[in-house]
């Protein structure tokens, strides 16, 4: 059983967690049709009792709070406006720490990866975050080599990815990574994640 | 300002509502970003108070309930598990069936098509739902005309999508025709929604 723990925080952006979060537990989905049992426990975690409130005002339950002893075998904080807080947060950033100690994977999305790096997890690591906010990165002075272009870019076990929907990208490369390509095209099956944006983002950028 | 109305309830599959309501407040950061006022209003309902609990086991605070009597502009209903007792709940089709005289767009994304057919809204529509399911809709004799390998189907003012992840290309669709394609790709742009999932799906289906 794998155990996937993903912070959540008042001002979290919405999809950059939930996005991940049906993918991981779509993995439990696809094998208890088959008659398996359970492959992974996931949880959102946040550092207070009670809802957060997302960027975009959703209030989400806490299934549990990042003060317990807990180790996670994978560790996701997602971005959002409500990151930069986390930056000065010692609290959190020591559980980062601790964690990173001991999970097979330490992940972001969007913002996510500002917070891996001011916890001291990604010196001399290729990283990457929103593509709107590679200048709020530069001029922290935070540690990383910045990838653009790239929808999630892995260095040794720390895997960050590019600005929110991008966490749908990073959770199946992942779920291909620790079980099969094959469990990963099922899970992709089942959330029908066959995207076809209707307008080209070119004119946009 | 367009007031949309995502409706929640137990087993709902997260991310059939949290990708269009990602999408749909993202609307109001892009105009805010250009010191414009809020364009829409966004609120996830339930039908009583209190958490709901979702498909995989995500539990959301709603902002509203369905018994007011308010009227939207637009209503999504989302899938999962959760929508079979949806079908025999004369409350939510009855509330349904009155915002759909008003509404000026009636959506669904999976297996929430099934209660709008329920709803009595889909008879002579083309519809879709989860590629999965397919086979349900039809054993339920349920009203509609299904599309397959679509992401979404507009006929009407009934916009139906396929399953899970295929809500957030429809919500970016009505966006463009709400406001413009070019609102559109600037919202898809700071959701980074430049999709590249790391399989192909040719193989799981």
């Amino acid at each position: 059983m794998i155990r996937i723990a993903i912070f959540i925080f008042d001002g979290v952006e919405e999809l950059d967690f939930v996005g991940p979060y049906e993918v991981f537990t779509m993995i439990n989905e696809v094998y208890q049709s088959s008659g398996a049992s359970k492959a992974v426990h996931v949880q959102l975690l946040s550092e207070t009792e009670g809802h957060i409130t997302g960027a975009k005002g959703m209030r989400v339950l806490p299934d549990g709070l990042i003060s317990s002893s807990e180790h996670w075998d994978v560790v996701l904080v997602p971005g959002g406006e409500g990151v930069r807080p986390l930056l000065e947060n010692a609290n959190v950033l020591d559980w980062l720490g601790r964690q990173a100690q001991h999970v097979k994977w330490m992940t972001s999305v969007c913002t996510g990866s500002m917070a891996l790096a001011k916890a001291g997890l990604t010196k001399g690591k290729r990283v990457t975050t929103h593509h709107m906010l590679f200048k709020e990165f530069v001029k922290r002075e935070l540690d990383g080599t910045l990838v653009k272009d790239v929808r999630y870019v892995r260095d040794g076990n720390i895997v960050t990815a590019a600005g929110v929907s991008a966490g749908i990208d990073m959770a199946l490369w992942l779920t291909g990574r620790m079980f099969s390509p094959d469990l990963a095209r099922r899970v992709q099956s089942a959330m029908e994640y066959d995207p076809k944006p209707p307008y080209a983002l070119s004119d946009a950028e």
